[in-house]
Protein backbone atom coordinates (compact mmCIF):
# COMPACT_ATOMS: atom_id res chain seq x y z
CA UNK A 1 0.00 0.00 0.00
CA UNK A 2 1.31 3.66 -0.69
CA UNK A 3 0.99 6.04 1.48
CA UNK A 4 0.49 9.88 0.16
CA UNK A 5 0.64 12.94 2.32
CA UNK A 6 -1.02 15.78 1.10
CA UNK A 7 0.49 19.20 2.73
CA UNK A 8 -1.36 22.74 2.22
CA UNK A 9 -2.79 25.41 3.42
CA UNK A 10 -5.98 26.64 4.94
CA UNK A 11 -8.50 23.47 5.46
CA UNK A 12 -11.73 24.26 3.55
CA UNK A 13 -14.76 23.15 4.23
CA UNK A 14 -16.57 22.75 1.19
CA UNK A 15 -18.75 20.28 0.75
CA UNK A 16 -19.10 19.76 -2.62
CA UNK A 17 -15.18 19.35 -2.71
CA UNK A 18 -14.97 17.23 0.32
CA UNK A 19 -17.45 14.68 -2.22
CA UNK A 20 -16.04 15.18 -4.88
CA UNK A 21 -12.35 14.24 -3.22
CA UNK A 22 -13.78 11.33 -1.41
CA UNK A 23 -15.08 9.41 -4.04
CA UNK A 24 -11.47 9.48 -5.53
CA UNK A 25 -10.24 8.53 -2.19
CA UNK A 26 -12.43 5.94 -2.47
CA UNK A 27 -11.89 4.63 -5.41
CA UNK A 28 -7.90 4.82 -4.53
CA UNK A 29 -8.12 3.14 -1.40
CA UNK A 30 -6.62 -0.43 -2.18
CA UNK A 31 -3.33 0.86 -3.93
CA UNK A 32 -2.91 4.47 -1.67
CA UNK A 33 -3.63 5.68 1.34
CA UNK A 34 -4.03 9.53 0.72
CA UNK A 35 -3.39 11.92 4.03
CA UNK A 36 -4.65 15.50 3.72
CA UNK A 37 -2.06 17.22 6.51
CA UNK A 38 -3.24 21.09 7.03
CA UNK A 39 -0.74 23.91 7.99
CA UNK A 40 -1.60 27.17 9.54
CA UNK A 41 0.69 29.03 7.77
CA UNK A 42 3.70 29.04 5.36
CA UNK A 43 5.95 28.57 8.32
CA UNK A 44 4.39 25.57 9.09
CA UNK A 45 4.22 24.03 5.77
CA UNK A 46 7.61 24.32 5.41
CA UNK A 47 8.51 22.86 8.64
CA UNK A 48 6.10 19.92 7.86
CA UNK A 49 7.83 19.73 4.26
CA UNK A 50 11.40 19.43 5.65
CA UNK A 51 10.40 16.17 7.26
CA UNK A 52 9.59 14.27 4.56
CA UNK A 53 11.89 12.60 2.42
CA UNK A 54 10.50 12.59 -0.65
CA UNK A 55 9.06 15.38 -2.06
CA UNK A 56 7.19 16.80 -4.97
CA UNK A 57 5.86 20.63 -4.87
CA UNK A 58 2.98 22.04 -6.92
CA UNK A 59 3.93 25.55 -8.41
CA UNK A 60 3.06 27.55 -11.58
CA UNK A 61 6.75 27.50 -12.75
CA UNK A 62 6.66 23.96 -12.29
CA UNK A 63 7.26 20.80 -14.97
CA UNK A 64 4.32 20.71 -17.02
CA UNK A 65 3.08 17.23 -18.43
CA UNK A 66 0.42 15.09 -19.58
CA UNK A 67 -1.45 12.50 -17.83
CA UNK A 68 0.55 9.45 -19.21
CA UNK A 69 3.84 11.50 -18.27
CA UNK A 70 2.51 12.16 -15.04
CA UNK A 71 1.54 8.76 -14.60
CA UNK A 72 5.19 7.28 -15.13
CA UNK A 73 6.73 10.09 -12.69
CA UNK A 74 4.53 9.14 -9.74
CA UNK A 75 4.63 5.94 -9.99
CA UNK A 76 8.85 6.26 -10.19
CA UNK A 77 8.73 9.04 -7.48
CA UNK A 78 6.41 6.04 -4.87
CA UNK A 79 9.23 3.50 -5.84
CA UNK A 80 12.27 6.23 -5.48
CA UNK A 81 10.40 6.85 -1.70
CA UNK A 82 9.63 3.13 -0.63
CA UNK A 83 6.13 3.68 -1.32
CA UNK A 84 6.21 7.35 0.66
CA UNK A 85 5.77 10.39 -0.99
CA UNK A 86 4.65 14.12 -0.46
CA UNK A 87 3.27 16.68 -2.76
CA UNK A 88 2.81 20.07 -1.45
CA UNK A 89 0.06 22.72 -2.64
CA UNK A 90 0.54 26.49 -1.43
CA UNK A 91 -1.93 28.80 -0.26
CA UNK A 92 -3.98 31.26 -2.24
CA UNK A 93 0.03 33.38 -2.61
CA UNK A 94 1.47 30.34 -3.82
CA UNK A 95 3.88 28.20 -2.81
CA UNK A 96 6.38 29.65 -0.06
CA UNK A 97 9.43 31.15 -1.10
CA UNK A 98 12.06 28.31 -0.18
CA UNK A 99 10.18 25.71 -1.75
CA UNK A 100 9.97 27.41 -5.22
CA UNK A 101 13.63 26.64 -5.29
CA UNK A 102 12.77 22.93 -4.62
CA UNK A 103 14.28 20.52 -7.16
CA UNK A 104 11.15 18.80 -8.23
CA UNK A 105 8.41 21.24 -9.18
CA UNK A 106 5.60 20.60 -11.33
CA UNK A 107 2.52 22.50 -12.68
CA UNK A 108 -0.95 21.14 -13.55
CA UNK A 109 -1.79 23.57 -15.83
CA UNK A 110 -0.50 27.41 -17.09
CA UNK A 111 -3.84 28.61 -15.36
CA UNK A 112 -4.28 29.88 -12.27
CA UNK A 113 -6.99 27.69 -10.14
CA UNK A 114 -7.86 27.72 -6.48
CA UNK A 115 -5.92 25.96 -4.48
CA UNK A 116 -9.38 24.10 -3.53
CA UNK A 117 -9.63 22.90 -7.90
CA UNK A 118 -5.50 21.89 -7.62
CA UNK A 119 -6.66 19.63 -4.52
CA UNK A 120 -9.46 18.12 -6.76
CA UNK A 121 -7.44 18.20 -9.78
CA UNK A 122 -4.58 16.82 -8.19
CA UNK A 123 -6.44 13.71 -6.76
CA UNK A 124 -8.37 13.02 -10.03
CA UNK A 125 -4.76 12.93 -11.82
CA UNK A 126 -3.29 10.96 -9.42
CA UNK A 127 -6.02 8.39 -9.25
CA UNK A 128 -5.53 8.61 -13.18
CA UNK A 129 -2.06 8.17 -12.71
CA UNK A 130 -2.25 4.42 -11.45
CA UNK A 131 -5.63 3.59 -14.06
CA UNK A 132 -2.65 4.46 -16.85
CA UNK A 133 -0.02 2.18 -14.95
CA UNK A 134 -2.75 -0.60 -15.05
CA UNK A 135 -3.91 0.20 -18.37
CA UNK A 136 -7.25 0.20 -17.78
CA UNK A 137 -9.92 1.67 -19.78
CA UNK A 138 -10.44 4.97 -17.81
CA UNK A 139 -7.79 6.79 -19.06
CA UNK A 140 -8.42 6.71 -23.27
CA UNK B 1 -25.33 41.37 -20.58
CA UNK B 2 -22.62 38.25 -22.38
CA UNK B 3 -24.79 34.97 -23.55
CA UNK B 4 -22.17 32.21 -23.52
CA UNK B 5 -23.69 29.05 -24.23
CA UNK B 6 -21.34 25.69 -23.31
CA UNK B 7 -21.86 22.87 -25.82
CA UNK B 8 -21.52 19.29 -24.39
CA UNK B 9 -22.24 15.86 -24.16
CA UNK B 10 -23.86 13.48 -21.55
CA UNK B 11 -25.33 15.59 -18.80
CA UNK B 12 -24.02 15.01 -15.84
CA UNK B 13 -25.96 14.37 -12.09
CA UNK B 14 -23.48 14.61 -9.86
CA UNK B 15 -24.62 16.99 -6.94
CA UNK B 16 -21.01 17.91 -6.11
CA UNK B 17 -20.43 19.53 -9.73
CA UNK B 18 -23.74 21.14 -9.91
CA UNK B 19 -23.25 22.75 -6.49
CA UNK B 20 -20.02 23.68 -7.11
CA UNK B 21 -20.58 24.86 -11.07
CA UNK B 22 -23.89 27.16 -9.25
CA UNK B 23 -21.54 29.22 -6.58
CA UNK B 24 -19.70 30.92 -10.03
CA UNK B 25 -22.87 30.88 -11.84
CA UNK B 26 -24.30 33.17 -8.89
CA UNK B 27 -20.85 35.40 -8.95
CA UNK B 28 -21.36 35.62 -12.63
CA UNK B 29 -24.68 36.82 -12.87
CA UNK B 30 -24.46 39.68 -13.25
CA UNK B 31 -22.00 40.15 -16.21
CA UNK B 32 -23.00 37.17 -17.93
CA UNK B 33 -25.42 34.21 -18.47
CA UNK B 34 -23.96 30.92 -18.85
CA UNK B 35 -26.35 28.45 -20.43
CA UNK B 36 -25.34 24.78 -20.57
CA UNK B 37 -26.79 23.00 -23.64
CA UNK B 38 -26.78 19.20 -23.99
CA UNK B 39 -26.16 17.03 -26.97
CA UNK B 40 -26.71 13.45 -26.94
CA UNK B 41 -24.15 12.45 -29.30
CA UNK B 42 -21.38 13.82 -31.59
CA UNK B 43 -24.04 14.43 -34.52
CA UNK B 44 -26.38 16.61 -32.24
CA UNK B 45 -23.00 18.56 -30.76
CA UNK B 46 -21.90 19.47 -34.47
CA UNK B 47 -25.64 20.60 -35.13
CA UNK B 48 -25.63 22.52 -32.32
CA UNK B 49 -22.14 23.80 -33.17
CA UNK B 50 -22.79 24.70 -36.78
CA UNK B 51 -25.61 27.20 -35.85
CA UNK B 52 -23.08 29.35 -33.10
CA UNK B 53 -21.62 32.30 -35.36
CA UNK B 54 -18.44 32.56 -32.51
CA UNK B 55 -17.27 29.52 -31.34
CA UNK B 56 -14.29 28.33 -29.42
CA UNK B 57 -13.60 24.61 -29.04
CA UNK B 58 -11.60 22.78 -26.09
CA UNK B 59 -9.40 20.61 -27.19
CA UNK B 60 -6.50 18.43 -26.02
CA UNK B 61 -4.33 19.79 -28.39
CA UNK B 62 -5.17 23.41 -28.67
CA UNK B 63 -2.97 26.37 -27.31
CA UNK B 64 -2.50 26.76 -24.03
CA UNK B 65 -2.38 29.86 -22.40
CA UNK B 66 -2.47 31.46 -18.76
CA UNK B 67 -5.09 32.70 -16.81
CA UNK B 68 -4.18 36.44 -18.13
CA UNK B 69 -3.84 35.66 -21.22
CA UNK B 70 -7.44 33.52 -21.72
CA UNK B 71 -8.86 36.76 -19.91
CA UNK B 72 -7.98 38.78 -22.66
CA UNK B 73 -8.75 36.14 -25.24
CA UNK B 74 -12.06 35.63 -24.11
CA UNK B 75 -13.30 39.43 -23.87
CA UNK B 76 -12.02 40.01 -26.99
CA UNK B 77 -13.82 36.81 -28.15
CA UNK B 78 -17.41 38.29 -26.65
CA UNK B 79 -16.42 41.68 -28.22
CA UNK B 80 -15.86 39.61 -31.79
CA UNK B 81 -19.43 37.99 -30.58
CA UNK B 82 -21.31 41.15 -30.05
CA UNK B 83 -21.68 39.89 -26.47
CA UNK B 84 -22.61 36.63 -27.72
CA UNK B 85 -20.13 33.62 -27.42
CA UNK B 86 -20.22 29.48 -27.89
CA UNK B 87 -17.84 26.94 -26.31
CA UNK B 88 -18.19 23.45 -26.91
CA UNK B 89 -16.58 20.51 -24.71
CA UNK B 90 -16.27 17.37 -25.86
CA UNK B 91 -17.63 14.16 -24.68
CA UNK B 92 -15.46 11.16 -22.76
CA UNK B 93 -13.85 10.50 -26.35
CA UNK B 94 -12.93 13.98 -27.07
CA UNK B 95 -14.21 16.73 -29.78
CA UNK B 96 -16.26 14.89 -33.17
CA UNK B 97 -13.38 14.84 -36.10
CA UNK B 98 -14.60 17.73 -37.81
CA UNK B 99 -14.67 20.23 -35.05
CA UNK B 100 -10.60 19.23 -34.12
CA UNK B 101 -9.64 21.15 -37.74
CA UNK B 102 -11.64 24.58 -36.04
CA UNK B 103 -9.50 27.64 -36.07
CA UNK B 104 -10.24 28.49 -32.38
CA UNK B 105 -8.78 25.37 -30.49
CA UNK B 106 -7.90 25.75 -26.55
CA UNK B 107 -6.48 23.84 -24.07
CA UNK B 108 -6.95 24.19 -20.19
CA UNK B 109 -4.18 21.84 -19.17
CA UNK B 110 -1.62 19.31 -21.11
CA UNK B 111 -3.01 17.05 -18.76
CA UNK B 112 -6.80 15.06 -19.42
CA UNK B 113 -8.84 15.72 -17.10
CA UNK B 114 -12.71 14.33 -16.62
CA UNK B 115 -15.31 16.36 -18.91
CA UNK B 116 -17.30 17.28 -16.08
CA UNK B 117 -13.85 18.37 -14.06
CA UNK B 118 -13.68 20.37 -17.38
CA UNK B 119 -16.69 22.36 -16.93
CA UNK B 120 -16.36 23.43 -13.37
CA UNK B 121 -12.48 24.23 -14.59
CA UNK B 122 -13.87 26.26 -17.35
CA UNK B 123 -16.25 28.22 -15.24
CA UNK B 124 -13.67 29.14 -12.62
CA UNK B 125 -11.62 30.37 -15.67
CA UNK B 126 -14.30 32.20 -16.79
CA UNK B 127 -15.17 33.92 -13.37
CA UNK B 128 -11.28 34.68 -12.83
CA UNK B 129 -10.90 35.84 -16.57
CA UNK B 130 -13.99 38.59 -16.11
CA UNK B 131 -12.24 39.31 -12.14
CA UNK B 132 -8.82 39.89 -13.94
CA UNK B 133 -10.26 42.09 -16.43
CA UNK B 134 -12.24 44.36 -13.93
CA UNK B 135 -8.52 44.41 -11.99
CA UNK B 136 -9.71 43.06 -8.56
CA UNK B 137 -7.77 41.09 -5.99
CA UNK B 138 -9.25 37.99 -6.86
CA UNK B 139 -6.47 36.62 -8.85
CA UNK B 140 -3.27 37.68 -7.36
Amino acid sequence: MHKLRILSIGKTKESWLEEAIDEYLKRLSKIICIEFVWAKNDEQLLALASKEPTLVCLDANGKMMNSEAFSTFIVKKFEEGGSRLAIVIGGAEGLPTKLKQHPTLISLSPMTFTHQLVRLVLVEQIYRAFEIDKGSCYHK
